[in-house]
């Protein structure tokens, strides 16, 4: 079944977004609904490439609109190689991260303001925003407590933030709920994995209907 | 003697200005005026990745947003790291190209909009536009010219686009004239060097006076 939709899931990490992408991959495979998952840069050589500059930890006086902008080019290479031609394929596209990561984190967050950061993303995809993005939303302590219960799982330079600003992150997501509330729709990820997936399930389910 | 102003330098390779701008600063250091001149990226280390990033022949199938997106943000590292604190020393800064090339050749030439790049660089060093821009003015074919008969000079990427690739540049130079007749200020650059070099030392004496 072909269905060009471009879904997005975001959230802090710990919440449970890349475990319950894969089940939901699962079960639109069992539909076989034709499907691409991917998750910024994706496996884009150039996008990899400007990510290890974002990345490098020698990098430590990188100016923060530096840093927004290189998001910005990754992001626009990653959108026009790989997931703006699996939408034209018929594919449904789901991407873990997208344009709210940016406005939320960098936009609120570090403070340079939502609409800078909106600006340059939308030179970087123009008005592609996607048809619908899942927010998985958990109280910032429990998020990190769950980082921290899991010795196997790489630590990122974000889950190093302090807690006050994973608050701002949450804050920032909130505001973006309110400005684009057609889209972006909440999910409880302070509950049991088989109900998160369930709720999640539930969203796309009326997406898919919609898009009929 | 202080005078914290930022002059750039812009025009078509080939025009003379790596030359002339050596000639300038020589003038400059005889008159004990404390200068900076500079070029992006300027050794600034995170600058060069991007440039890496940009410049690499392996990436052919860079998108011409991305490109935009990686020029600003290397100009705003550059920026914020050498220009921005030399101007607060009082120093005179001299930059061999700046926000200007963007908007003509990308902007305009490129096809992106000079509007739309001009807006991510305003996000890359905010309002911070030069004091003067002294622009180098010459008929394309000449320029390509110059550069052709040049054995010891590295031919560029620029270098080969086409002619008519070239008159675009120059058109969208014309273009940011008009839009900012009060900052950037032209010279024929089609007359000898040292003619040339009289011109601009007369544009920027006003300069000099007009901050005293």
């Amino acid at each position: 079944m072909k269905r060009n939709l471009f879904i997005t899931f975001e959230g802090p990490e710990g919440a449970g977004k890349t475990t319950i992408l894969t089940k939901i991959v699962e079960r639109l495979e069992q539909l076989k609904i034709d499907i691409m998952a991917t998750r910024e840069p994706g496996g884009i050589e150039i996008a990899e490439k400007i990510r290890e500059v974002i990345l490098n930890p020698e990098h430590t006086a990188m100016d923060e609109r530096t840093e927004a902008l290189l998001y910005a080019a990754a992001r626009s290479q990653h959108f026009f190689e790989k997931v703006e031609p699996a939408i034209q394929k018929g594919k449904l596209v789901l991407c873990d991260r997208f344009i709210d990561s940016s406005l939320a984190y960098q936009g609120y967050a570090r403070g340079i303001g939502i609409d800078e950061v909106l600006a340059i993303n939308e030179f970087a995809i123009g008005k592609r925003m996607p048809d619908l993005t899942i927010l998985f939303d958990l109280e910032p302590k429990v998020g990190l407590a769950r980082i921290h219960s899991h010795n196997d799982r790489e630590v990122n330079r974000l889950d190093v933030e302090s807690l006050s600003f994973h608050e701002k992150v949450r804050e920032g997501y909130q505001l973006l709920v309110k400005r684009y509330p057609n889209r972006i729709k909440v999910v409880n990820a302070d509950q049991p994995i088989d109900k998160v997936v369930e709720d999640v399930w539930h969203l796309l389910s009326e997406t898919l209907e919609e898009s009929k």
